[in-house]
């Protein structure tokens, strides 16, 4: 379940139709779902604000704000995670010497890390990048509805976690290939769209078909080319991806595609299956 | 050593710029510097291009150009990877069952992955994002001379790994404060920059300081406002501060700060301890 969702980051009107979206297509009774607009001219902009080592939190309530009507318990799966943060306490062995671990903060450091007891190499964590590509092709957007769980059945943009050797650009057009069969132009960057709580980042890239062969990966169910006004929002894979396509709708109301930054909050999860 | 920079884009001017710094502060004899400038309106814009699975590379000769005069083996050790990228190889056992593993191209897959030969789990390795501020203060820049190694004493902006839990901006904001003491506000996201050879994305924000109370902390040596004119870009201390920097002095002579995405391509490379 998505308690909440915070969307910190730059595009006012993006920020603000996404409210109207989650509002209007969701039916839960507590949840709450911030939003902190600014400006799109970074130049103006004091957006996030810092505060001394180990109180590096933002504050919600003076960044967001309540939505009235908006609902705590969705009855629609809409939003789940692909994969949690990894919990460091299931790090029990070393895998460069096969030492047990010990978890424990190390000098000079504040988080809690598995440290090898007989190397004393450390094994840390860092959030992934999730890599994709928002297609566009005369006025439609290509999704694909996922044959893998989580999110079985639910509809995608392609996209996948970044592999080392390629670029953002590059693993996003690997994932369009391998999920849709489609060969695609990378046109610009679109959103970065940061999700802390299950250590992950979203990097998606506007891009277009270099022809119409398109076709289910192994992971797909189903491509399709979905004009602007019969999206599925009821039945989209991830926040991320009802985020992003949002936005990019708002955009294209303004006239203009932009950069878009923003941060997703969620106060606790759980996987499409417990809503089924 | 670094053989050549590939810059794929956007943002033409600052790409210019970059180059002309390259051939001028380098004393090197074969390296070449690539660039590949693009528009900054990416609806007009086709910079990147898929090709089918197991050839998803770039055409270097197509996308790129050597540029006169710039060489390749610099005698100044200014541009360092902060860590290569993981080798799968290393990986010798599992972390979760203490299991030993095996190294294999998992069905269905096309990259070696460590299997564990006793309970089956791949120890999938990803991209690390580096985030970071760059923080102006009435028309001067502040860099951290490093403390540590890789390219101790040399300069960079404040930057570290991103930790699971927290944004990008948010990380930016940690490490500017443990590496500068500096609190800040984060302005806008300013740059993407890979580097698929190092497995490493630079995540960078524009900052702006809420007090002057800065000082080094245990990775620094010293923190300096620079005037533009001042920057030291031969004692720099990464590839990407480098192109960060000439992106950003690019954008004022425009008059016009955006947002970059680019990618840094090394041919190969070493550490600075070769070069001193």
């Amino acid at each position: 379940m998505l308690k909440a969702v915070q969307i910190l980051g730059w595009s006012t009107a993006g920020l603000t139709i996404i409210s109207q979206r989650l509002t209007k297509t969701r039916n839960s009774t507590s949840s709450t779902v911030s939003f902190l607009s600014t400006s799109t001219n970074p130049r103006k902009l004091s957006t996030f604000s810092s505060s001394p080592r180990k109180t590096l939190r933002f504050n919600p309530t003076r960044m967001s704000s309540s939505l009235p009507g908006s609902d705590p318990v969705p009855k629609s799966p809409t939003f789940v995670s692909v994969q949690s943060a990894g919990d460091v306490r299931k790090i029990k062995f070393c895998q460069w010497c096969g030492g047990p671990t010990k978890h424990e903060i190390p000098d000079g450091e504040e988080k809690l890390r598995a440290i090898c007891t007989h190397c004393d190499k450390i094994a840390y964590q860092n959030p992934k990048m999730v890599v994709g590509c928002l297609i566009e092709h005369e006025g439609k957007v290509l999704l694909c509805k996922r044959n893998i769980q989580p999110s079985h059945g639910l509809w995608t943009l392609p996209a996948g976690y970044l592999e080392v050797g390629e670029s953002a650009a590059e693993g996003a057009m690997r994932e369009t290939w391998e999920e849709a069969g489609a060969t695609v132009e990378v046109v610009s960057p679109f959103a970065q769209l940061d999700i802390p709580l299950i250590g992950q980042t979203y990097v998606i890239f506007l891009a277009k078909l270099k022809n119409l062969d398109f076709a289910p990966g192994p992971e797909s169910l189903e491509c399709r080319l979905f004009a602007l006004d019969e999206i599925p929002f009821d039945s989209l894979a991830f926040s991320s991806i009802y985020v992003t396509l949002n936005l990019y709708l708002e955009d294209l109301k303004k006239g203009k595609i932009k950069f878009h930054y923003g941060t997703i909050n969620k106060s606790f999860f759980c996987f499409s299956q417990a809503w089924k």
